[in-house]
C-alpha cells in the first residue's frame, strides 16, 4: 500500500500553548450574497443592518454586517485551530462589536490562548481564548473570549503551521462597544421609526415571552454553518455523528441556535435597537439538531441612559419545542438563572442557549 | 412572578379601520444576495430578469428585481400588519409592476383598507387592502390588492404603531403596467433571442401542459419566507403548526406556491416574454407542504398587439403532486376554471393555485 | 377540448447533429449571491476563489469565480439542448479554466456535437459533446468534453430552435489552463501562506483519506440544481423520479457531488493551490441521493514545477456512507482505478465519484 496521510484539525489540551496566537487560515470577502444567506434564516427587525438608506442617515456609509454575521465567522473560522475535537462549546464572554464591517470587506481571525487547565480527570481541560475578527484595514469587527471542553493529549495528525507569531490580540477592554457614527451628538432627521418599541419602554424586571418560534431545517443549518467555514464535522457529517455525536445524529452549530434565539427576540425587543454593545454570560445548556423548534424569551435586567439614547440589558433565554410562555409557566423566572450554577434536579432540559445582551436603544423621547 | 409581556402581530378584524393606511416597518435593501436565494428556488426562464447585458439592451441600467420577488416582499412585509393573525388569503387582485427595481434599492411597503366587513356568523370576515412595494426613491416596484378572511376581534397584544398616518396608496389604475425601459420605439440590436416560443405563437385557446414538476424543499420555503420577512408561524413554526394549522404541519407560504408555478411554465412560454403586464384573479384553492412537488398549466385566455410586441394573458394553474397532464386529462378544461365559483362536488382538490397572468411577450416577427 | 401542447427539452440520439453547435438558451449575470450560495454547501480551501484581497496580490481584480462553479454552470446550462432526456452522464474529459470569470459577469454556453454513436443494442447511444462557458467580453471561463448515454429516437415535443448557427467552440488544446494573471515572474508580496500544506509537500504515489465527510441536504441540492439552470426533472420533481429515476427518487445532479468531492479534499490538499490547472477521465460510477454522506480521497499521480511555483495531478475520489479511509482499507489502491474498466465484481458500490485533479501550487520554497 501506498505512504497513507489522514489529517486532522483542532488541537487536543496538550496541543494549546499559554499565550500563543493562531492566525486561523480561513480569509474571507464577506460579499451581499453571504447578508441573504444569513438574512434567509434569521428574521431580523434592527433596520441599521437591513437597509442602507437607514443606516446612512446615521452615518454610516452602507449597512454594517450584523454582529451576529460577524461573531459566526469569528467563532467558525477559530474551529480549525480551537475547537474542531472540543466537546463541548462553555462559555461566551465579553463580546463587543467596536467597528463597522460592510458587504466587501475581507475577514480574516486569530485567537490567542489565555488558559488551558487540565480538570482532575485528566482525560480532558478547560481551553480559554480571546478572538477577534478583523477586516483587511485592521478594523475589529467582532471580539470575543470563550471556553471550550478540549481532549487531553496531542493531536500528531495535525499537519505543522505554515508560520507562526500571529499578532497578539488586543485585551477586549481596550475595544469600545460603539462604533464611530453612532457616537451620536444628534438623532438624524428622518422618517419615523417603524418598530413600536423603544428605550423608554423597557423597565427592569420585565419578562417578554417572544410568541414565534423558528423550525430549524436540515439544508439551512448545514449551508450557514459551511458559509461561515465551520469545519466541526459534528454539524454536517452523519456518519461521523453516528459514532461521535451525543446525540448520535447532526447537531446544529451553536452560533446558529444563539442566530434563532436573538432574530426570535428582535420584533419585540431590537426594532429601535441601532447596535449591540455586547454580549456576555453566554452558554449552550443543550443541545439542537435539524427539525427542533426554537423559542425565545427575554428579561430586562437594567435601562439606563446612553448618550442620546438608551442602554437595556437582556437575559436572553432559547427553548426548544415548548413554547416559551410554557416554559415560563413551568419554571418562572428561573429560566432565566445560569444552569450551570444549578443543582442537578433543578436544570432546565428543553433550555438550549442563555446570554446576557446589552442592545443600544433609540428613545421614543429623543425625536 | 414578573411583569410579563406576550406580544402579539397582525390584526384582527375590529383592529381594521377603513382608509387607514399601514406603513408596514419592515426596510430592507434588496441585494444582489437575495435575487441569487430567490433564482435558487426559482427557475425562471424570463432573460431580462436573470442577465445584465440582456437588460441593457433594452434600456435598464442593470437587470430589474424580478416581479414575484417585489411581489413576494410587499405581501410579506404586509403580514406584521394585515394578515399575521389571518384565516386564509383569499384573493390577488390587479397586481402591477410600475417601475423596475435594481439590487441595491432598499424597499419599504404600505397597505391601504379598503374594506373589513364582517361575515354573516360574526366569527370573522374578509378584509380587503391595497398594497405598494416603493424603493428610495419612490418608485412603485409592485402594487396590488388582496382579500384576506381574518378572525373577529380585537388583537390587544399588539404594541401601539410608533407613528400613524401613512401616505396613501395609489388607485391602481393609476400605475403603468409596463417600465419606462419597454415603452419601445424600436426593438433593440443584439443577438437572437435564445428561447424557443413568441408572441406569434400563442393562439386563444391552447392549454400548455408543463412536463416538469419541482419538489419543495423544508428548509428552503422556510429561507425564503424569512428572506421576504414574512412573520407568519404557519410557514416556519412546528409547534404552533400542531394546533393553529389546518395542515397540522408547517405550510408552505402561498407566494411561493405562485412562484413555483409561475416559474415552472416559464421555459414553455416565457423565455422571450419581456414583462409582466400583471396578474389578476388568483388564489389557493388548497395547501402545500415541504415535500410536496408543484406541476403548472397554462391556457392562452387572449393575444393582441402591445407596441412593437404581443400581449398574452394566460390562466396559470398550480397542481400538487400530480402531473398537469395527469390533471388535465380528469378534469379537462374546468382545471382553468375559477375554484371559488364551483359547487362543492366539482372542486379539485389536488389543485393549489390559479391565476390570470399577462405578459409582454416578444414578437418573431419584430426582428 | 383545447389544442394541447406538452413541450420537452432536450434530444434523443437522432436529434443530435454531428458538427452542429447548440447554442444555450440560458443568459445569466453571475452576482455575488451565487457565490454565496455556492460557498454555503462547499466548504473549500482555495483562498483565490474566497478573498478579494488575495486575489489582488495576485494581479486578479476580484476573486475569481471557482472553476466548479463555472463547470457546474457550463454543464447545467447544456442539459436543455444535451441531456435532458439522457439516461446517465458518462464522462468528464479535459475540463480548463483558461479565464478568470467574476461576479458581475454575464455568462452563456454552448456546445458542439463531436459524436453520436448508436450502440449496438439499438436503443441507445454515446454522445459526446465539447462545451464552453463564455462571458459577455468572450473570455472562455470553462471548456471541457462529456459524454452522455442518451435514448435512440426523436424528440418530437421538443420546440424548434429559434436560430441555429452558433459559432463553433474552440478546440481544447488551443486554451490556456492557466488564466494570464498568473503566470507570474515573482511571487507577490503580502503576508505568508494560512494553509498546511505546499507543492513541495507532495509525493507521487501518497494517498490522503480526508477525515470529514459531508451529508447531502434535501433543499440545498435542489437549490444548487435551480441556481445552476439545470433543467434535468431527475433532480427536484420527486413525481418524476417515482418511475424514471434509477434510485425510484430524486437524485442528487453530478456536478454537485463533484463539487462535495473536491471541497472536502480542499483542507488537506488545496489551502495553498493558486488554480484547477485542469481535470480529466472523470466520471459518477453510482447515484447519491438526499441524505448521503460523501468522503473523499486523493492519491497523488504526478508532481513538477510550474512556473514559480508546482503542478501537483490527484486522482481524487468520492465515496458514500462509509468514510474514505474505511473504504481505503477495504480497497486499497483500487478505490482510485477507474470503474469503467474494472470486472463487474471488482466494482466499488460505495463509489460516487472519481476524476483526475491537476492542480497550481505554491511552493513553500517560492517565498
Amino acid at each position: 500500500m501506498s505512504t497513507v496521510i489522514r489529517s486532522k484539525y483542532g488541537r487536543l489540551l496538550s496541543d494549546f500553548e499559554v499565550g500563543k496566537t493562531y492566525e486561523h487560515p480561513w480569509e474571507v470577502t464577506v460579499g451581499d450574497g453571504m447578508v441573504a444567506v444569513f438574512q434567509a434564516s434569521f428574521l431580523d427587525a434592527m433596520p441599521v443592518f437591513a437597509s442602507r438608506a437607514f443606516a446612512q442617515r446615521y452615518g454610516f456609509r452602507d449597512r454594517p454586517l450584523h454582529p451576529l454575521l460577524c461573531l459566526n465567522l469569528a467563532l467558525s473560522f477559530s474551529v480549525h485551530d480551537v475547537s474542531e475535537q472540543a466537546i463541548a462549546h462553555l462559555a461566551y464572554l465579553d463580546v463587543r462589536f467596536p467597528g463597522p464591517g460592510y458587504a466587501g470587506d475581507t475577514v480574516t481571525a486569530r485567537s490567542t490562548v489565555l488558559e488551558a487547565k487540565p480538570a482532575s480527570t485528566g482525560d480532558k481541560g478547560v481551553v480559554h481564548v480571546r478572538t477577534v475578527l478583523t477586516n483587511e484595514h485592521d478594523t475589529v469587527l467582532c471580539a470575543f473570549e470563550r471556553k471550550a471542553l478540549i481532549r487531553a493529549g496531542k493531536l500528531d495528525a495535525r499537519p505543522a503551521d505554515p508560520w507562526s507569531g500571529g499578532k497578539p490580540t488586543p485585551d477586549l477592554a481596550s475595544l469600545p462597544r460603539l462604533p464611530p457614527p453612532l457616537r451620536l451628538d444628534a438623532e438624524p432627521a428622518g422618517p419615523p421609526p417603524r418598530f413600536a418599541r423603544f428605550a423608554d419602554d423597557f423597565e427592569t424586571g420585565q419578562v417578554y415571552l417572544h410568541e414565534i418560534g423558528r423550525t430549524i431545517g436540515e439544508s439551512e443549518h448545514m449551508q450557514l454553518t459551511d458559509l461561515f467555514r465551520n469545519s466541526h464535522p459534528l454539524h454536517f457529517d452523519e456518519i461521523y455523528c453516528k459514532d461521535n455525536s451525543f446525540a448520535k445524529q447532526r447537531v446544529v452549530y451553536g452560533g446558529l441556535v444563539f442566530g434563532f434565539a436573538a432574530t426570535l427576540a428582535s420584533r419585540d425587543v431590537a426594532g429601535n435597537a441601532l447596535w449591540d454593545l455586547g454580549y456576555d454570560q453566554g452558554a449552550h445548556p443543550n443541545g439542537v439538531v435539524g427539525g427542533d423548534t426554537i423559542y425565545a424569551a427575554s428579561k430586562v435586567l437594567e435601562v439606563k441612559d446612553h448618550g442620546l439614547h438608551g442602554q437595556v440589558a437582556f437575559r436572553l433565554v432559547g427553548v426548544k419545542n415548548v413554547t416559551s410562555a410554557a416554559a415560563y409557566e413551568q419554571h418562572g423566572d428561573a429560566l432565566f438563572d445560569e444552569e450551570l450554577k444549578k443543582d442537578k434536579d433543578k436544570k432546565i432540559k428543553e433550555k438550549v442557549f442563555e446570554i446576557t445582551r446589552t442592545m443600544y436603544v433609540r428613545k421614543r423621547s429623543a425625536r
